[in-house]
């Protein structure tokens, strides 16, 4: 059971409407730029995932007063490459910045990792700074190339 | 008109059911494994794909006699980051050995890049080997960061 990965006193679940009072937006400011989601955009956010969960699979970890203290998706992408294999992504990962340091983001990446084998993929993939590459080591990743991007 | 960056003689459109006999398993066998797929497969997976034409954007670069001599894939993530914001995955790029140096890799990028851009990306990523920076670079693109992997 990779729950059991879990450290006590949390409990990893999928995203759901109410983590919008929960903290999810305020615990993904650590990684990166939220900007303005009014709830609405949110709940029609979800909903899209929800119509695509063979590809969707948005996790958080909440502790006991169901506060959302990490978060991180994964994305199946489904290739022809590979016998028609799949991928998955791993994305928007993070722990809150007072809960670090406990083993969560690792019971996390794990969690994922164990979801896309469940799921048939014959590889997770990510993409990460060099300052986190020790981290993901640590989970059981390898560096594999470089990423790229283009900005608009 | 991103059509008009596709070297004369060829024609970019989306992949089709019937490109399973137009080579583009051989175009893909230059990138990586492709393994057995059967032509019910490759239909099946291309109503997957049109299901979610919101997501799948596979292209194929077809020469004058309809050969596929390059192919392509775009992945459009919904994401919950910078204002519930899109982000383009370019993914299993391939141009045919003896069409490469014509200038059809860096036309599919580019053509990848600007759907991207239509469809209100934010950014477009992709993972490379350390070897095709270079061409990358040429289309535009900047290392971002470190690709890690787990396989099964
Ligand atoms: C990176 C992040 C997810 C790690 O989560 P965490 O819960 O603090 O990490 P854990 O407690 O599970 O750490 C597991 C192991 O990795 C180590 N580790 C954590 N961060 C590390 C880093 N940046 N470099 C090297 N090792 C690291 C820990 O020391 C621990 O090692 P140990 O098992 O030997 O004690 C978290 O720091 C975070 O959210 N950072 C901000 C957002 C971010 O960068 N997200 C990732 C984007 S790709
Ligand atoms: C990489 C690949 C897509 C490039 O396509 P291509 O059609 O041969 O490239 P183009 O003719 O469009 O080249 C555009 C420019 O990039 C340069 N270029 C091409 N490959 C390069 C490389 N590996 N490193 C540096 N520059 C490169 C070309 O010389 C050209 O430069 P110029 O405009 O100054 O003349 C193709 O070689 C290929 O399919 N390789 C095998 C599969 C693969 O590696 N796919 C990518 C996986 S991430």
């Amino acid at each position: 059971m990779v729950e059991s990965l879990i450290p006590a006193g949390y409990t990893i679940r999928p995203l759901m409407a109410a983590d919008y009072d929960n903290g999810v937006l305020d615990c993904l400011k650590g990684l990166t730029t939220v900007g303005d989601v009014s709830r609405l955009h949110f709940e029609k956010l979800l909903a899209y995932w929800d119509a695509r969960r063979d590809m969707y699979h948005n996790m958080v970890i909440v502790d006991n007063s169901g506060l959302v203290v990490a978060t991180g998706t994964l994305l199946v992408e489904y290739k022809l490459i590979h016998a028609c294999g799949k991928v998955g992504h791993i994305e928007d990962i993070s722990v809150n910045e007072n809960q670090q340091g406990k083993k969560l983001g690792i019971a996390l990446i794990r969690y994922l990792l164990q979801v896309a084998k469940d799921l048939g993929c014959y590889k997770t993939i990510l993409d990460c700074s060099e300052h986190n590459v020790g981290f993901y080591e640590k989970c059981g990743l390898k560096v594999e190339g470089i990423e790229m991007g283009y900005r608009y």
